[in-house]
């Protein structure tokens, strides 16, 4: 089985190497088992800290969507040095890149690839080219509810859902102002569904569970079912 | 100014060089002024050659897509060697390198970059990397209409609309079918508005009247402005 | 064994995935013996037609030849994502890349290097620095014969001859007007003289008989050997 | 003249963008007089982070100081994209590919190159290759002391020094145990004197005012003469 | 006028600066008088120790070939280097290479491309790349002559001569054992016909004088004129 | 076990291909038990050949160290052709690069990085970055003396000693004029100590018994520990 895994950047603003160890046990449990991963970080705190700073100083869209994308690829790096000789050492700068190098047999860590683009499109992109089986989209939250969890108290979490649902969902849920989809933005999904992609979405902290999670042992989080 | 130049690639599909000759006049028109070009060409019937075949013989979607993205950089070479000097030789194969080459003055021609990326969200990226003041997307229509033209005889060319517009009518003309967005993808229309580039929709043949048509000369084409 | 395979680009302008399924199969078999191979493609139609369309509009050879790389190279894209894990993804551009890639151990796909060379010369450097037992020409006729089959119809097919027979045969069959080499050309024979390389010239069509024929099972083609 | 600016990694810990802006000024000032500049960063807070989440992760040496190289390109970035077409966009990864950009004529802005090397050997290096006349080390104190300023108030400022004084003074002023050379350490100084660079080492506060002082207007900061 | 200026290997094995200071002079010359030059170096003595040493080891032809390449590349690094500011300060390793970088507008300084191929059919590749109005051939005599005029004393020297004529001395003088081509390989004289690009066959003793023959002030060497 | 194995350039001066001989025996003998190799070459005679000419010529530091590089890079190319499969057929330009190739299995052999860097410091910063259990010194003495013993006829051979006593018999026997270090520069010790990388230094022509030393079966050489 290829599983890509999705790590949010803000699991790598932490002081400690808890998180770090988390993805470790993880990947090595899957590796062990015989799968193959491909893992995309996101930029997190240090990504928002250059942005913000370049923003201020007047910097455009483009090159501030760049600099999260090299602060991206410092967390990709770290993961990377951390994972050793399980993983290539170097991060790839495009898909093409990537392509090319998941041809080695090892974890490829990647951060993003280029502006206008969500972290989520970028692991899209990588469950696609990889033919992955699973994108895990490891996230603070327990899954894909019903309703936002932080405004309903009788939000319900789905345990699987379509694509189609999970699009009325992110619609009603995601603030249009903020103009950020948290989990999946339509290009993502949009990949996902014609590559018939599934997708987990999944507690970080659970992630030590994920080989268990994949064989069908334990269920945990949403899955998500393209259409 | 600067002006990025999207060139839909039909336009290399003919036998004769007319096209690339109308390519020519448009870029040194631009450049005897002063101004500086970008282009961005599409794949046309050779990536779609490749692409059925590809698809035919069961290769992947984001594998097709890169024969596709490889055909379009056989039409950005076609096109940088036909401008000689004037063009940076070297087809970028990323927005980072198009970016760096970008740097030396030269026109640079560029192709696709890659997978889930239509050559409008590209010539967006690219509009916006280079700080264009104008993103000219040469169709083999007039312009923007109020309805299909194809298909009701009593459409009206607008010759200015905004980017929410423009989206309205999109919606209407084009087949959801189909899933291509022949202008301007969603993608492409989010970056077109975060960093407020104009477009300018024009018939490929009204090219040579481009520098006319900038400097307000002449009004031909639909001009659609960001909100 | 190592094998490096010179497949015509006329064999890419097919419309239906034939032709590739029988490259896959011929590959196929001999990875499965445990042979290596490596495989050069040639530009087809589609290089003809970006060569025309380029000469036509007063490009210069040395970028008009570039034109016919960049589409070989397409070509070797195609089979390179058909050929998927078994092959190298991305498609060398110098020998020196080849040779770096070719370490990898799985197949690697290359069309052309660089302008002034034709693909059999290509061939000949690739099988050379790959070490190879055999460069398989695979063309649309069925192997060498002693005079021109398209003119007289008493030519009789070699099955076994010396580089030097085929020089003289070369010089005598092919067109001098026409300027090209169909076989090999003299640089390229001589690259397979001083590096004592054994060719194998056969039917596009009888590749998948290719194992057997290497095996010694069977005996189609000619076999041309070095001096 | 050839000026090498090289500017601590704390100088980018700033939420605001006021350093980035006497960057800018003082950049523009030298070039608007026709000198040339190059600039390099060091890591700062984010290398720290980096650099240390990843000690307790068990992380070895070579891969800290590549984390912290990362970082530092992140801050050469930064600087990059503000400076925007005054600058080369892309951050050279080792002094090969520095000298080979420096010679397009833009200001070319870098961060690390390479494990076991301090920001101040990169300088010195770049200061070497770009045959710069003075390398500035922009710092947060105001120049170099015959004692250290933090431990003696009679500590005094030497205006101009030899190398050989610095060494002596470095050894003293500098704890052998924290096994840091705040200003240079002996490969920068041995870089320093092998090609006769002169360092100015400057308050970061000053650096707007760089032009008045290498053309001799003012005098402010330290001047070190190798020998 | 753009001229390609190949230099044999040889005149790098003096342990004097001499030689370069004639390139140098030459080359200055050339560029103070509007003039464009690509320069394209051999591999000479060092090309020949390492060759040499790698035969007797066992390396095959392919390799030994680019042990070649890379000694050339240095004496193009010596040349590049000591040239200063007036050349781009990297070797290309391919054509593309090369191309690419000759749009920067400096001198641009290259040794060989690939196994298999003659100084002087890179020199006549990047006179074509280049649309060099001539190809200068330094060597150590003074120019074409009807015989061979280390046998013959009688040989005269040709002042003017075409391709053909050319062909028909090289087959005459030129031993075929050695299998070497002093001048012009068939390789060679084939692109230099095929791009109608003039070839100027001089000493190298009098490449300082090259303006003067350039400009038709005198008469040095031999001219060869493509047919 | 990791081995980085560090030749001095002046084993590739000879014109006969014992000394290959000899490292191919040495690397094989460790392969075959298992153990893992990096190889760090000099420049030796060559590099000698064009940094005085360059220096005659006028050329700066940074560059004459960059033709010094380049020269230690074709010994590697040497050694790697001649090591064939065992070894990456490409000598990597930094460490980054290195790191990057080294992950794929095979021995990877280079030359120097970067100007102002010693062939030992690179062998330390490559034993560091693979994680080296033993850096081995192939040089023309048989060891660590107390003194040196071109001088003093009592000078004894040290089996084993620390880093610290090391640095004082460097600072001893090594002229101070010299500038060169012949052994270890302070760099390359504060490398080893901060890694914990054991040193043997021992005779070149004892490289074939290096299984045997490693394996403790026979003590040849002195064995430097870090403190």
């Amino acid at each position: 089985m290829i599983v890509t895994l999705k790590i949010s950047g803000k699991f790598f603003d932490d002081e400690n190497p808890t998180n770090l160890e988390i993805i470790k046990k993880s990947v090595l449990s899957l590796l062990n088992s015989g799968h193959r991963v491909a893992i995309v970080t996101g930029g997190g705190g240090t990504a928002r800290k250059y942005i913000n700073l370049g923003r201020k100083a007047g910097i455009k869209e483009a090159h501030l969507d760049l600099l999260g994308i090299w602060a991206s690829r410092l967390n990709a790096y770290l993961v990377a040095f951390y994972l050793g000789d399980l993983a290539y050492s170097k991060v790839p700068e495009s898909l093409e890149e990537f392509i090319e190098k998941w041809g080695y047999g090892k974890v490829v860590v990647t951060g993003g690839f280029q502006p206008g683009q969500s972290t989520a499109t970028v692991a899209s992109l990588v469950s696609e080219a990889t033919n992955s089986d699973l994108l895990v989209l490891a996230t603070n939250v327990d899954g894909v509810y019903d309703k936002d969890p932080r405004k309903f108290s009788e939000a319900r979490l789905l345990s699987r859902l379509s694509t189609i649902e999970l699009k009325k969902i992110l619609e009603l849920t995601q603030s249009v102002n903020a103009g950020t989809y948290e989990l999946l933005d339509p290009l993502a999904i949009k990949i996902i569904e014609r590559s018939k992609i599934k997708v987990l979405v999944v507690n970080f902290k659970n992630l030590d569970k994920l080989l268990d999670i994949i064989t069908g042992n334990i269920s945990i989080g949403s899955l998500v079912l393209p259409v």
